[in-house]
């Protein structure tokens, strides 16, 4: 539904409905633009990132400090300050990544269908952008620039939510961005930034201004994001990701396989949570174990396999439908491929899966049936990413089954239009007995 | 997130919890179908549809008579009558409709896209099923063979709700479809119905079992199922549709556009309820408005139109943001092109909006700033319909700008996967000083 900005409302506006209406209004001035003021944009954004390289390191170090100096005085455990840091070798990416967009090819207007109705009645279906984005994220600044510049790229406002803990870093990339845009002549509405939970939430209740909701972080921020709104909301949940384990799969792949899945990214939503052993490969899963076992993985193994991993410790009900984010692995063993991919369908999340086997036809069946948003064989499961995929900056990944699944680039960030030319024709004219459409696919 | 028809659950189920597992159960049967059983059941449909012609003759006459008397022995309105009725020609165009599904080719595992991440790592991205779709519509049965047909030829289990007036033909086109799945070998529990609003309204809320809501009919049910559930619905609440009358508009055409637009279908959510018009075309207006009046059409006028157009009536301030769905018109002036944009913008419901003009570089802006799901130049508002674009069988409009906009065919049904086929490489082995990707797009 289109928003009214002209009507008188009864009601007082709140600041948060006011910042919604204005990133609405500069988003359809964008979508105005063309692709070299969008792309301008970009430009300039990289420019800025570099002249204020440091007023941005010292925003940045503020954050670090903060954070340590409220974390009892302990300092941050490692993984937090990985997030939070923005060193000149982020920094040096995210330039690259503003620039390749910048280069890249506008992805407005572009033609995914063009179709003859009638002769001098040409029907065209073209990208064009989404709208505005709600985007939430967790530590990382990093995500200010990567979704903003994408979001500008596709002609979409976006509305930020950064951690308090980047306030500082958040503040200063938001400034380069809005700067950037009022540099090419575009309105720094765009972009904009709340800082605070209940702004959030309020901004959550405005499904009629606020086209889609992107929280990036855990799945307790993704849960909590579906719960609280009627805006659709892009991301995952959960990442219960399934390594199937075939009577016919290399043991060494296999282990290999396992090892990485597990061992690369243990808190990454594509790290293998189960290995689903098929019960002829059992013979051969004391090499897996020992793998795991070498790099520290506790296993958590049901019945039929606990006999072939020493160190294992039997699992309990909920091993093997966990999302463990550490180095713990379920192991459940399955009489054959279809107790395997019925385990996957119910115990997994449908985020992504892989079945290891040298057997073509289990691999087929696998890849035919297994209804999950990634489906792999003889890779491992932390393929599943939208830098990997070659779909350039990741937006998400998706679990949900419409829009977009999946990673998710730039083409997440963009809806389509129907675009009709004629010649005055009327559907009055066309039906039983009177003219007849030619319905001709055009080259696009 | 997947369900678990196998986990012990404390509460007793619910009939209508057990009927939507069944419907997921049966769908991942006929997602695991091949192509050609699934058209063979297709082809059994219209078998089928062909031996119970007589049967289905007469159960449709006892809805039409039961309708008929309820309406205290008034007999129906020809309109619902004329919704109602499943006579012979309405038969064969919906069998016609089967076969030409049955004959066309699978949507099932058509790749969208090919890309090589490395030397022996192909990923594929594939059309797949949706899932379980819960559809609920008014008064025509022959939505049941529509949509079902659609549903079984996209892997698609289908939940159906239909009017009460139709419920015996309902019932027997239902008995057609489940016969045809089972006559395929395949479960007929992919397709099946609720006739009670409390039944559909328990339905709404199995958000974990149900992918899509698909309603069919007035805008006041689609409000209705939005406001009632929070799986994602398909469909359009408005249809308030503009003709702008540029300044360099034909005014002969403009006035066919006007008179199809409005008068065609005037129920019709296509239909034009407002007419834009540049202050430039005022000398011309009056043409236009004989037009309409010469139909019946009336017409609610501002005050800058009022004197071009004798007969009709000042417009309100609800004029020009109603959806008539009868033989009444808002004309409202515009200085120019940009306020006519804007107005289409603020009073529209970016259903379909049309634009009437002789400059090609007014109807290109109006092409590209208008954003809407249809945007049109020189044509009928009324052309915004799956099968005029060629859609085949139309499932619906949808002004959603998620997943599918605009008309929506097949391929709103469906959802995509990403296939990826490795040779047992890991993910720890690219990245910076390690293996790069290739990242080269293949042919489809």
């Amino acid at each position: 539904m289109p928003t009214r900005p002209d009507e008188a409302d009864p009601i007082p506006l709140g600041p948060h409905v006011a910042l919604a209406r204005r990133a609405r209004a500069a988003q359809r001035a964008l979508a105005r633009a063309d692709g070299a003021r969008r792309a301008d944009a970009l430009l300039r954004l990289d420019r800025l990132l570099e002249e204020r390289a440091g007023a941005l390191a010292a925003a940045n170090a503020d954050d670090v400090a903060a954070a340590s100096s409220a974390n009892d005085g302990a300092g941050l455990e490692a993984p937090l300050v990985r997030r939070l840091g923005l060193g000149p070798a982020k920094l040096a990416v995210l330039r690259e990544g503003v620039r390749q967009l910048a280069h890249g090819p506008d992805p407005l207007g572009r033609a995914l269908a063009r179709r003859e109705l009638d002769r001098g009645l040409e029907l065209e279906q073209v990208t064009s952008p989404l709208g505005v984005l709600l985007v939430v994220f967790e530590s990382r600044p990093d995500a200010v620039v990567q979704i903003g510049a994408l979001a500008l790229r596709a002609g979409d406002a976006v509305i930020l939510k950064g951690g308090a803990e980047a306030r500082a870093s958040n503040r200063a990339l938001v400034a380069c961005l809005r700067d950037a845009l009022e540099g090419a002549g575009l309105d720094p509405d765009a972009v904009q930034a709340v800082e605070t939970r209940e702004e959030f939430a309020r901004l959550l209740a405005c499904d009629d201004l606020i086209d889609l909701v992107i929280p990036r972080g855990s799945g307790a921020l993704v849960r909590h994001v579906q719960a609280s709104t009627r805006i659709p909301v892009l991301g995952h949940a959960e990442g219960v990701c399934n390594l199937v384990l075939d009577r016919a799969a290399d043991p060494d792949m296999a282990a290999r396989l396992a090892v990485d899945g597990k061992c690369d990214a243990p808190s990454a939503c594509n790290a293998t949570e189960t290995l689903v052993v098929h019960a002829e490969f059992l013979p051969h899963l004391a090499r897996v174990g020992e793998a795991l076992r070498a790099r520290g993985v506790a296993l958590r193994a049901d019945a039929r396999a606990l006999p072939h991993l020493p160190g294992a410790t039997p699992a309990g009900p909920d091993d093997g439908r966990t999302e463990y984010g550490d180095l713990v692995l379920a192991v459940r063993v399955v009489d054959d491929l279809d107790a395997a991919i019925a385990f996957v369908a119910e115990h997994g999340s449908a985020h992504t899966d892989a079945i290891v086997t040298e057997d073509p036809a289990a691999a087929a069946r696998f890849l035919r049936e297994v209804d999950s948003a990634s489906v792999f064989w003889n890779a491992s499961t932390r393929f599943a990413d939208g830098y990997r995929y070659g779909l350039g900056a990741e937006v998400g990944i998706s679990t949900s089954r419409l829009h977009a699944r999946g990673p998710v680039g730039l083409d997440g960030l963009l809806t389509t239009r129907w675009l009709l030319r004629g010649q005055g024709q009327v559907a009055g004219d066309y039906g039983p007995g009177k003219r007849a459409f030619t319905h001709r696919d055009l080259p696009r």
